[in-house]
């Protein structure tokens, strides 16, 4: 590790290559790499395999997931090569006596002869349908696993948590506030690029605002707020009425309601502080549009809503609208509806008619949990910023996505184990939503690739994968294919969809799921069913796969 | 977003940069710009600031924390410039008054002017002891800190977390397996890196490797050895002896042995799996020096174990030793016993003086916990392969470092809070280890900047910060400044250590921990103290901001 002085790479590096630039070929687990050598030297290079991604529970104890991350997945595949210097370092780590031919079989290596055909990002998903099919030549479908399952995995996760913070909230706005706790600069640019997909309305990182086109928010923090120790300290107190005219002294006049408004709201002057006023006289005269004060660096009641409204009512005065507050700390419950009450008694003190609207914003070390308590409660919150426990995922911090072989020249490969629910369903499958009439999914089917589509209409019988008595006729009102073809010939088959397109995509998507089925509480688990025709396939090779044993 | 091909980034990007590509000014929270604007129009851009960046509480419910990052913070500074398309974007979010003086001040700034004092990265540490003391123009001094506490938190989680599992196992191997569930590749970028500092041997993630000189390690996976399912697909079954001579077959000598083992072990030849014995000859033959085995496809016992063995004693038959096998499943001490059993028995047929000190890896869904219960149950584990629960620190996803303004313009700062433990410790500190006889550490202590170190033989009288009838004296037999000055006119002080070097401090340092605090189950909490002048300097400065009220 050098110190000498390095160039700034900015922006231009990220764009350019379209992802991070630490997702590349070498991101993935050694044994990738040495398997694609034992593969080469046992003459397997031409096999032809079929690798289902896909999960085997849903996160947060929940019964749905959205999947993301297809984007970075085909970026990935679209531009996977080897390095010169890739090379030469897996010559380094790999035993001195493997054949120069190998090295030059995988620098010519591309995913142009990979298949992937994926379920739309953004789409409710469910555990045991693939979310990526890989078919291809068995050593570059192995080699690419553990990039696309890193790619996978986090950007669910954080989509299907955002995604459960915007049902708990209703309406209200949501922020991500999380970098700072992150795992990570990347795992804090994720979070953030998930987050508004999965229903935020937008993110205090400004790099993703830049990169991803997403909202950015902000104010000040509490040091911003300490930087005043009093009025002496301000030297620009003036500003201009909206409308034009001569400057006027904002402290002054911010000084002037205080007075008065101590009084309504039975604080002392000494209670209230002169440092926390100078902040916000300071910051209202910085952004007259867009005032927002924190107010709890000191006594949210006694200084923090006493000095937020003196300067609002300032900047009232010539012609600005003050935004709101900010709490950060305390009983947000109380607190929030404390602040309600101060707002509509100067609305109606000083007949400003929109106080008592003036936006709360709440911020301290929020979860899912924390929301719903919230609603309970009853408060008058109207955003959230959210940090550590969105963005690491804090419940469940981890998905876990598997990418399993199902077929290899045309035969299918079945995983069997102790525990029934980690048996893989061997071969290559096509997967259905079949939905009632009332528009809601009834269930998804997984069939055989050979199987004709379940029609419109008609009945089909939709099976348990392992539970033989468990099977159901279902007549779906319509039916949709889940998997679209979306890599091929080395190239992205159709143009992908921006973060905005995505977001609606997972908004429509989750609209199709019976409510029960989204609650937080005890939700219905979503039924992933199979074919018959999958069903007694599966059932044959299991049989034909478990060697009969003997008891003695 | 595009889906035109895109030129491959690889590592000269990563390299040229010294870190990763987003790690750059934008990667930050808006509110830090739209204060920089609003410290820039209120006339404080030469106001001189000191920040803490320090945490509260030691992670995972223990008493010790390994502070890791700091060379990812010092590049950051060091190259700590907005590039034109940055200003562009910056322009785009905030409101449109917005003076192009300020635009044209954010251009040229760099941190040149701030100065870091860093504890040294890899040393253990302790809730309010500074990590980094900042010091510089307000203005650049707030605008790094999101990026800063980014760098940190998750480095200091990780190490410390690495560390807990390195001394839970004692002297077994540790690798980190867990890229494919880390929170993003960066997340799984730096999990490799930072646990090789806790104390881990290497990692399966060959990016890490390739970047900062870590050992890889990597077998193969299920897949491989479903990927065969009998004999007639082995292409290549011959391998050239060790010392030269004629090849031989390895998967005849391979059945050959397995006919004899199954008696020996008492299996049924139709429960052995064929598919596994080729894959595992397949295997053999590509690496036979380094042959390790995935051992838990089909049965263990019956199959895995057997099939092993066989090709262990096939490899041996032409003077090549197997390293032995990897369980991934099912119950691992009992697993691992039996294995052993299985060794030591085929070391006494056929007299191989080696073979029953095979190499036995463990590494399904394994966390701290499990490697105490296995440690207490009895295993015969050589080393663990750990992913999901180290990487993404699940236990506690994130550590609460803050950053804390404590001084302006030779002014101290002191930010209240009802809760006792959020007040901060205000003023310019420096922070002292003291040492008794043993060696071990007694109790670090804050000072204030202009005291006199503590001296070795000397009484210190060690205060705790908020309760005042918690003192005591302390003669240290040495003492330790724990800041450095890291970061100066824009250039790195020192060398960086290497990775290597990191790792040897965060053992040395551990090593002067006594270990009732390192201990997982109710660890003693090691104490951090204040000196009586910062204890007087701490509690007249609260007196004078906390208002005095009044009852009614």
């Amino acid at each position: 590790m050098s110190s000498e002085t390095i160039q700034p790479c900015n922006l231009t590096c990220v764009k350019k290559m379209g992802q991070n630039g630490i997702v590349q070929p070498l991101l993935t687990d050694l044994y990738q790499i040495t398997m694609a050598y034992a593969y080469w030297k046992a003459g397997k290079t031409s096999a032809n395999a079929v690798f289902d991604l896909f999960f085997r529970k849903n996160p947060f104890h929940g019964e749905f997931t959205i999947f993301a991350g297809l984007e970075e997945c085909l970026k990935f595949l679209e531009k996977f090569s080897y390095s010169e210097s890739d090379i030469e370092y897996i010559k380094q780590i790999l035993p001195s006596h493997i054949e120069q031919e190998f090295y030059e079989y995988l620098s010519s290596l591309t995913a142009k002869d990979l298949k992937v055909y994926a379920v739309e990002e953004g789409t409710v998903v469910f555990p045991r349908v693939p979310l990526l099919r890989v078919e291809g030549p068995l050593i570059v479908a192995q080699l690419v696993e553990t990039t696309l399952l890193t790619l996978v995995n986090f950007a669910s996760l954080m989509a299907t948590n955002a995604a459960r913070y915007r049902m708990a909230a209703g309406n209200l706005k949501l922020f991500e506030f999380g970098l700072r706790r992150a795992q990570g600069p990347d795992g804090g640019l994720s979070a953030s690029k998930y987050s508004y997909i999965g229903g935020f309305d937008g993110t205090s990182n400004v790099l993703a605002g830049k990169l991803f086109n997403i909202p950015v928010k902000g104010t000040h923090a509490h040091s911003y707020v300490t930087s005043f120790s009093d009025f002496s300290e301000l030297i620009t107190k003036e500003l201009h009425p909206k409308d034009g005219g001569p400057s006027k002294d904002i402290l002054e006049l911010a000084i002037g309601f205080r007075k008065r408004l101590i009084s309504i709201f039975n604080v002392l002057l000494s209670e209230v502080s002169d440092g926390e006023l100078a902040a916000f006289v300071s910051f209202a005269i910085a952004f007259p549009e867009n005032f927002m004060a924190l107010v709890d660096t000191y006594d949210v009641k006694k200084s923090g809503l006493i000095n937020f409204c003196a300067t609002a009512l300032a900047l009232n005065e010539v012609g600005y609208r003050a935004v709101g507050i900010r709490l950060d700390s305390g009983d947000l419950a109380y607190l929030s509806n404390i602040a309600r009450s101060y707002f509509k008694k100067v609305e109606e003190e000083y007949k400003i008619s929109y106080f008592s609207s003036l936006i709360i914003m709440a911020s301290n070390d929020i979860n899912e949990e924390t929301i719903l308590s919230l609603n309970e409660q009853g408060h008058c919150i109207d955003a959230f910023g959210i940090g550590t426990h969105l963005v690491t995922c804090q419940k469940q911090p981890a998905l876990g996505c598997v990418y399993k072989m199902v077929e290899l020249d045309e035969r299918p490969r079945i995983k069997l184990s102790q525990d029934v629910e980690k048996v893989t369903i061997p071969g290559k499958k096509d997967a259905y939503r079949l939905y009632g009439e009332t528009g809601y999914a009834l269930i998804d089917i997984l069939q055989r690739n050979l199987e004709d589509s379940p029609a419109e209409g008609k009945k089909v019988l939709c099976r348990h994968p392992f539970q033989e008595s468990k099977r159901a006729f279902v007549k779906p009102s319509s039916v949709k294919k889940l998997h679209q073809l979306s890599f091929n010939q080395g190239k992205i088959c159709k143009p992908l969809k921006n973060l905005q397109e995505v977001r609606k995509t997972v908004e429509q998507s989750l609209k199709i799921l019976r409510p029960d089925i989204k609650r937080t509480l005890n939700p219905t688990p979503y039924k992933v069913s199979v074919s018959d025709d999958l069903y007694q396939f599966l059932h044959t090779l299991w049989l034909e796969n478990a060697p009969i044993g003997e008891l003695s």
